[in-house]
């Protein structure tokens, strides 16, 4: 069966998920953090890019992870819960994600975009922080331009500061 | 008096105010352009880049315009309510300003993040489409980054189908 992606995404108001590349989240809410975690409890693997997985590692290092990175041929399997996996390499993802039930995608640019391409993400989980970088890292960057509809299923603001939560579906 | 200064901006999930240079704003909602009119209709000027302009000149025509241009000297006079104005040149934007009470800031990049570079915007509009481009144009594309904190003042859903407006101010 085809498990659940959810893609989960953090924001500035100008839409940047990062100042640049390697930019830990060091600028979310704390309110974001603690929404983060409840998704990731009720994810069974976690899907991201080797660049964000660097900022990160720690925090992942008990969940099942798979890490895109081009620095494998394929795929190649690191103790327990740890995958690299190359997606230009012969193995399809698809096969790869099968075993788990609901996936939580964390970026960068490059994985999310991935997965809107290949039309794999069910969820949207955008939280907006009240906060402009004027420049940074776009959520996706894709290759051609699409015009891919969700639907908003709920709003939530997270704090006073102005924090907000925006969940998406792909219509089915 | 320094005048009110609203950027209003409409954008998609992954924060993109138009494919390209030069597209049209046929992407946005019955909704959205409800109160784009609403509160243009409560501002005396707008600010606009030529790009932009001449993407909507027809409906702007009634209005006091302010457009942004490198194709003039300084400043411009064509009719009694159009001035095209070179912010490069000598003339100071604050004068030209200072005359109106509400401005409202349509955009393109180029002004919004003049605007935002020059700390000019006090309030931000922003209207979420639920679709996504995967590529286009950004809000703002400053020289520098910046952290720009705002507050958070109102969210309301514009529609069923999902449309979100978020309305921010700069804290004073």
């Amino acid at each position: 069966m085809k498990p659940n992606i959810s893609a989960i995404v953090a924001v500035t108001i100008d839409g940047k998920i990062a100042r640049h590349s390697g930019h830990f989240t060091d600028w979310t809410s704390p309110e974001d953090k603690t929404f983060l975690r409840s998704l990731l409890d009720k994810s069974d693997a976690v899907v991201i890019g080797n660049n964000t997985y660097k900022t990160a590692a720690g925090p992942l290092s008990k969940r099942n992870c798979i890490v895109f990175t081009r620095t494998v041929h394929d795929t190649e399997r690191r103790g327990s819960n740890l995958l690299y996996y190359n997606a230009d390499g012969p193995s399809s993802i698809g096969v790869i994600l099968e075993s788990y039930r609901a996936i939580a995608l964390l970026g960068g640019t490059q994985v999310y975009s991935y997965f809107l391409e290949h039309d794999l993400i069910d969820d949207l989980y955008l939280t907006i922080e009240p906060v402009v970088f004027g420049e940074g890292l776009d959520i996706f960057k894709c290759k051609n331009e699409a015009t891919v509809n969700f639907h908003l299923t709920a709003v939530k603001k997270l704090n006073d500061k102005g924090t907000v939560l925006l969940h998406y579906r792909r219509p089915s």
